[in-house]
């Protein structure tokens, strides 16, 4: 029985925007509210993480990442709202493609 | 605008199956109608290119790809008429799955 595999991204004119690697760094930094945290959590570089973050922010129409300063934590890195509806619309997108290559899988295995 | 990209193969238990650098290798056998022509075409070393048919062969229920000997030109490397079904399935799943991509992203984009 064969099965279907495949990686799926998204681009624009100015480079990559989102793919599985750059959607993980995005779910640990909702989930941390830290860039240096989601980072160590991934066990990725700072400079890595914050690279990756940076060139989804220059591929996007409105930033995906923001540093929110002061407050009782002294501050941290959230996604915008922006940034949360394009991360979900990836994910669903994707699920969406997964089924759609089940289906065809089913004629390749005949 | 944004635009959806993939990289889509083929497993099974066995290992990968097919994918777009394997394809490619089989169509220019198919062209060559030799295995070390197919590599040169594809500046692949002749141990590469064996190795790559080698994992194809292993990982199919039927051998996809033949040596043919003998015959005036001395013999050969051919596509069998299972690996020549299987070549043009993978072909036009990928592109019903891009077509399905393609409306996908549309909703990506709104």
């Amino acid at each position: 029985m064969f099965q279907i595999k495949s990686r799926i991204w998204i681009e624009n004119n100015q480079g990559i925007f989102l793919g599985e690697g750059r959607l993980r760094l995005l779910c640990a930094i909702e989930k941390e509210g830290s860039l240096s945290k989601a980072a160590k959590s991934l066990k990725m570089s700072y400079k890595k993480a914050w690279n990756l973050i940076d060139a989804i922010n220059k591929s996007a129409p409105e930033p995906v990442v923001i540093k929110s300063t002061g407050g009782s934590n002294g501050g941290g890195t959230q996604i915008t709202a922006y940034g949360k509806h394009k991360m979900i619309q990836f994910e669903e997108m994707k699920l969406r493609c997964w089924e759609f290559m089940k289906s065809e899988i089913e004629t390749f295995n005949k």
